[in-house]
């Protein structure tokens, strides 16, 4: 049994008022890989990067025992590339550049030695290349988990409820889940949502927290407050790998284990956010996030009887 | 020992996406008086209303045990009147109307009965109105809770900051709070307000819930999703009377007795946004709110260990 994480493993350049870095390693997969990692051993990667990504950086995902062997080195090309410039809210950001590079054409392979997934992780990459992943797995996993995001709905909108129905779990964040289901409140666009396939709906929202949907339940859980957030850049695949890490670990797929994945996932979200892109998450020990999973508890704790 | 409630006495006419209102009876008082008189039955109002107001609008007040002798009617005089208009997303509005009339020169008068207090809701009102209250009380309450809002932060700082120091909580909403200390982060924020003089600062997020700081520690709790919001008319001022009569009842001031005492106050504040001003508050039961405070305690319920 394993858990494969798909998503891009990129450079990026980013821009807060704290500062700005030169291209440092990101990417959806290689946030929710890290997180995941803290939580299970058999991560598995699947993504694609161009002869310009440096072995160290490989040996960072192979330190935290995460499986490459899916992730395709193209000779001669580069790796894809976003810079951003965050506002001083630090909730908006510009997009400065985007070059897609080796993910124009990406053709994910799936080794064989990945055919044991059991968990999958479907980060932020077009629905298509989404679909595929699902096709390409020989065994349907006992759990799915797609992230995606509003571009995908302004350009690939068919595409994107077609992979939506083969999912168990949806993450966006609150303006994308209003303009998925055409819905400002939140519980309205859940029950739409939820009425295109997966079973369970996460809207995360940032600083707010998060909201879990399944069935009639709803699970609120809040987001730590931080004096400063240094780079949100990451925070959600970050949030996703930490969630479907701690289910792989439990390996029980229920509302209540959901509940506590979030927390976990939230913990971990709240790390990546104090430093530039991967910096604080890949130097975390289990004490930290041990500590900072009790800060999370008695942020909401109480003592009146259910 | 009793309560004393103050603040506006009102008529407003309400416009939301989803109807509009003839004037009806509002006004933070008349909010916060109905709330907390589900918990303690010892609540007594200050304020003032020109004799437009009516006798059975007084009726309600003494219908839920609410002490009224604080309630000076004006003879020739019209109660204060807001009108305002909600947008789409029902998180922003627009002000219509707002004549202040009797409002305009509020002198208020306490009561010798209500000398016992030792409970004191300080509603949104201007800030040198809410001092002297404070000064016309010969003895000093267990706790006095000020609710305030941009508009005093505009116009009369000075005045705010000196009856800031007299309180002992603070409610704001999140961007208050940022306009009050210059800190974006709320986190840094808490740190600037609690050193104003206030032992406690709540922070009213609305659909995000609400954060409490005390010393170095932190509550959250979520709001309530809801399918619908009709009218939010109010509903931070339920919240406050809801959060002190909880208190008042308790006869407990620290940090665990206000994270239940949130709880309560978002409990009723969620009920107050399902219908047109205090439609929905004045008609509660015990049982309705009950199965509200299950719901709250449900939303956030997990089962990781602490």
């Amino acid at each position: 049994m394993s858990l494969i994480i798909i998503g891009s493993v990129a450079f990026d350049a980013i821009e807060t008022p704290f500062g700005k870095t030169d291209k440092i390693v990101g990417g959806a997969a290689t946030y929710a890989s890290l997180a995941a990692s803290y939580f299970y051993n058999k991560v598995k990667i699947v993504g694609v990067v161009g002869d310009d990504f440096h072995q160290e950086d490989i040996d960072t995902f192979t330190k935290h025992g995460i499986d490459t062997e899916g992730l395709q080195i193209k000779a001669g090309e580069k790796s894809f590339f976003w810079s951003g410039k965050y506002h001083n809210d630090m909730n908006s950001r510009d997009t400065l550049i985007t070059e897609l590079n080796v993910l124009a054409d990406f053709d994910p392979i799936i080794p064989e030695s990945y055919q044991d997934c059991e968990y999958l992780m479907l980060g932020n990459l077009s629905p298509q290349v989404q679909q595929t992943i699902i096709k390409r797995l020989k065994n349907k996993p006992k759990l799915i988990v797609l992230d995606t995001m509003n571009f995908w709905m302004d350009v690939a909108m068919e595409d994107l409820l077609e992979t939506i129905k083969l999912v168990d779990v949806l993450t966006i964040n609150d303006e994308e889940a209003r303009q998925l289901s055409g819905e400002y409140s939140l519980v309205k666009a859940s029950k739409k949502i939820l009425a295109m396939g997966p079973k369970y709906l996460i809207i995360k929202k940032g600083e707010h927290g998060a909201l879990l949907f399944h069935e009639d339940k709803i699970f609120s859980t809040p987001a730590l407050p931080l004096a400063e957030v240094f780079d949100p850049t990451g925070a959600g695949d970050t949030f996703a790998g930490g969630f479907i890490g701690y289910l792989a670990k439990t390996d029980t797929v229920n509302f209540e284990t959901m509940k506590n994945a979030i927390i976990y996932g939230s913990a971990l979200a709240s790390f990546c956010v104090e430093k530039f892109g991967t910096e604080k998450i890949i130097n975390l020990t289990q004490q930290d996030i041990t500590s900072r999973i009790k800060e999370f508890i008695a942020l909401s704790a109480h003592t009146i009887e259910a």
